[in-house]
């Protein structure tokens, strides 16, 4: 799977959340990391479109939208002959959102200061996906990230990576073949025998163990849904 | 009450939309018709922000949103220390959309191609309104203009005016009342004795049977009412 990562952000190189996402993906093959300049050329946009599988999209939240940078992308890379031309050239393909924001996950909802779900402020992607027949994937949103803790960043990294390369990040099985095939490709640029006999260790035991850790994510999810139940919601949607 | 509608069309001169929406506010006072440029001066249009009390975006609908231009307009004129000042200088104004789509009305909601409704896919407009305090008004959406018939047109031409310049356009008595008005205004400005006698008639009518009307059009709702219930939706939203 290849993946492509479309980039607005009107103060991108000043971003502490840009910057962190690009550096996650510094050892990853097959994802290419694509900022959007205010001038570029719709049918190399085009051609990069259709060299890859998963097409992301990447923005802080700007009155509930893209930025217009991303959304004159959109207009014009899109536009009405290319997306929607009888042949569909991007159907089949996913389209991913990475979606910033000021605002904290619990503000979202009814009744709440957002008044409105994530889901919902983003319908128009969604909408956009489905007249293009490509394949909306959940969208990855990120509140606050400037007042996320350490541990939280270290989650978010591997969650976003897994976004990025995985292609089936939400389902557990692939969650853990994608550690696996991690693993894999570390051991092969260690030097270090002790390393390697290291990783190695790790990999088998995670390898051996994957029905018991599904044994175990099963139990933890039943907790978590009973936790979700009393709160109602789980903040995030 | 001051209406300010602002236009942001990417072939605004060739749209026969939008010249029909222009020249329809032709007679109409205290409504200013102000078209987007891709250059526009930020605190101009701020000024004009709050010299006026109704706001209007009105745009076709590219890819399920505003196209860039507006997008532009809406990123740098609201800005984040503008419209989110602690004064609130929104508050109160009320913000209405009018949006031309080039699917028909029936294409959106649940199951049909577009999959949501229009008030869905327009969610972040209202998520808008409500943080900086606006008063957002029931959208105006005009689909496939290109298709209506001559009849359409002309209920449109007066729908349009309405929403531009009736303060109370969603209640009926509101809406004789601005028809009256509209008279008035209309006598003022003849000079020949026979239409003013004829427009001082329609007038007289037109006020002495309001109560009469009143109950008439709650009758229509009923019979429209019931008609919709088994069609299960309007086929507008």
């Amino acid at each position: 799977m290849k993946t492509l990562i479309i980039v607005a952000h009107p103060q991108r190189n000043e971003s502490v959340t840009q910057t962190f996402f690009r550096d996650s993906l510094a050892n990853l093959d097959n994802v290419t990391w694509h900022p959007i300049e205010p001038q570029f050329d719709v049918k190399e946009e085009r051609q990069l479109l259709i060299s890859n599988d998963r097409i992301i999209l990447q923005f802080p939240l700007y009155w509930y939208s893209a930025p217009a940078l991303m959304k004159k992308w959109i207009d014009d890379v899109f536009g009405d002959t290319f997306a929607l031309a009888p042949e569909f050239v991007m159907e089949d393909r996913e389209l991913g959102l990475v979606v910033t924001t000021a605002s904290a996950g619990d503000d979202f909802g009814a009744g709440k200061p957002e008044q409105f779900t994530m889901s919902e402020i983003l319908r128009p992607f969604e909408a956009m996906a489905k007249k293009v027949k490509m394949k909306y994937l959940a969208p990855f949103v990120v509140h606050q990230f400037g007042y996320q803790t350490e541990e939280q960043h270290e989650q978010l990294l591997t969650d976003y990576q897994q976004y990025a390369t995985n292609s089936d990040f939400q389902d557990f099985s692939g969650q853990t073949k994608w550690f696996l095939a991690q693993l894999k490709n570390k051991m092969n640029k260690l030097d270090n025998e002790y390393d390697i006999i290291m990783v190695q260790s790790l990999y088998d035991q995670l390898e051996s163990g994957q029905d018991e850790l599904k044994d175990l994510q099963w139990t933890l999810s039943m907790i978590k849904n009973a936790g979700e139940d009393k709160n109602g919601n789980n903040g995030l949607d």
